[in-house]
């Protein structure tokens, strides 16, 4: 008899009465019931992004909601800049590529943290920037950014902060009105302690003005859409949602309101120290350079010699313990263990 | 004690034990486990599309399969005629117009059949159209349209045939390879007897080779980092894709298998050659021309002074039966009796 552990940082554990939500007697989108649900889940997604503006729920995975934060906004041909330091903030490098943005690719080494300082420089040249996306938590890397800093830069400025917040919305501080975020994208299978297969975007007053003049394609990722179908409609969702997800997701997010958002990132605080000092006491490396308050993921230098992909191995066959090794330039040489969810 | 009855055209009934599937602890999709389960998937899908092309799963409801079917394969300002009788052909109208293509809208009337003699005629004429799309089987009408015809109108042409068979496939006879259709897309949510969640796009060799040339943007749904993932990679998907619902859905397709297509097919006969003979009896009419083969949803007109909602209505809250009203233009005068799923 074995007991499997996940300590990946996605998918992660999800409660008993979260996974068997997900069986409840399938329903009718356009029910009345079904429509109260997705109501009180985005009252409910609010409070988990701390915002009084929309959050719109997408069946996808999270890189759809930054597909979505991408092409809403913009104009092909606009200048946007990017601080990407890992995997996922040159998601959003390609993302706008493919979309015929001016992109400026503001990569900092992985395993460091996004300086403002070049935020603040770049501003102050008056270059003529549309949108600066931001990475709250790069799981690739385990390094936390800090979006407030960039969302002071940018008040009052013309400029849209986007955050990727998938692995720390819920594990992380994240204050999105009060931090001055445009658009923040999450995704369910993380801190919300739900499985993979629907991505949020929450979306501000100062985007949606933006919304308005921008002309790249979108159809299926189109927020517009989705504002009217839950503002507007009676429908709330534009096309056929994943139903079973949504109930689920009704489940864990009453259970976050429950806990409480501050008892839930003290927790996630707690675990992410122990494990820090656990990897201290071992005489091991972190991988990245600043830990402080990186609680969603801890990267771990492989002792040298040792591929750390041998090591998820050893942990996954002989222990039972699903951690993630490093990815792409970082893959053999890192490996990553996960606070988030449930 | 009251017992629901959904016979809504999607999502439509899951049995327990695909319900049940969902429910199954959460496993990471890099494992050999999903991967593995991914490949079973992959082959009995294309036992489904009767194909021996690549299927490709995305996370999303069928719309975004519809749009990955447009994305992948065409170019700005390339010509495309869609052949619309119905709320879902108007749907490629709508994306085909987003991405800037030259769409030919050769509607017909709602509640009639795409004529492949104007496709004929057009052919004919020699205009340069790179794609034709139709609706297997249109859900807001009832429709089912004769795909082999297309097929073999564009047998040896350099034009793609893109077949809309979302609510159809699994419940009427469709052999992409044998009919020549180069992309076909369907739904989770249909006669697949599963939840909503998962769309699924199956791209023949004509369709790869145009895939090359091909420069509207995409992302998400690029259709060529799927097939990379899924046929070179031990990874089997670009992104994180919905575990729960891959897991359930092996389990429906393995049902849909032992149960064989044929019988499956048969059985969609039966049911709505019953529903048919009681509207005749009942002295109702129907709302599609000809009903022939029209397996998959019968639409009724509503009887003269009565509003098809209040039957709707009636039906849900005194006998605890969900069937559906009309769409768009159709509100309020028909309502539609669906015979898919489980």
């Amino acid at each position: 008899m074995r007991k499997d552990y996940m300590y990946t940082v996605g998918p992660t554990p999800v409660p008993p009465e979260v996974n068997l939500a997900q069986a409840k007697t399938m329903m009718h989108h356009r029910s009345k019931e079904f429509s109260d649900m997705l109501e009180r889940v985005a009252g409910d997604l609010r409070y988990v992004f701390q915002t009084e503006s929309d959050v719109l729920l997408l069946t996808s995975s999270g890189t759809g909601g930054m597909e979505a934060a991408v092409v809403n906004f913009f104009s092909r041909g606009e200048k946007v800049a990017v601080f990407s330091g890992g995997k996922f903030g040159e998601r959003f490098v390609e993302i706008c590529n493919v979309y015929g943005l001016d992109t400026k690719d503001l990569s900092h080494p992985w395993g460091t943290k996004a300086d403002p300082a070049v935020l603040e420089k770049l501003i102050s040249e008056g270059e003529e920037i549309k949108g600066v996306f931001l990475t709250l938590s790069e799981t690739s890397t385990g390094v936390v950014n800090d979006v407030e800093k960039f969302g002071k830069i940018l008040k009052g400025t013309d400029t849209l902060l986007i955050v990727d917040a998938i692995s720390g919305l819920g594990a992380l501080e994240f204050r999105m009105d009060e931090w001055g975020v445009d658009v923040a994208v999450s995704g369910s299978q993380k801190a919300l302690m739900m499985p993979p297969g629907l991505a949020f975007v929450a979306v501000g007053k100062k985007a949606w003005e933006r919304r308005e003049k921008a002309t790249l394609p979108c159809y299926y990722f189109d927020l517009e859409t989705a504002r009217k179908a839950l503002v507007e409609g009676k429908a709330k969702t534009p096309y056929t949602p994943a139903v079973s997800l949504v109930i689920a997701l009704e489940r864990a997010l009453a259970m976050i309101r429950e806990e409480g958002l501050e008892n839930i990132l003290e927790h996630h605080r707690l675990m992410a120290e122990a494990t820090r000092a656990a990897v201290e006491a071992l005489g091991l490396d972190f991988f990245a350079g600043d830990t402080k308050g990186a609680n969603v993921t801890t990267s771990v230098l492989s002792p040298k010699g040792i591929d750390s992909n041998d090591i998820v191995r050893l942990m996954r066959d002989e222990h039972g313990i699903f951690i993630a090794g490093g990815q792409s330039k970082m893959k053999g040489k890192i490996f990553r263990l996960g606070h988030v969810g449930y």
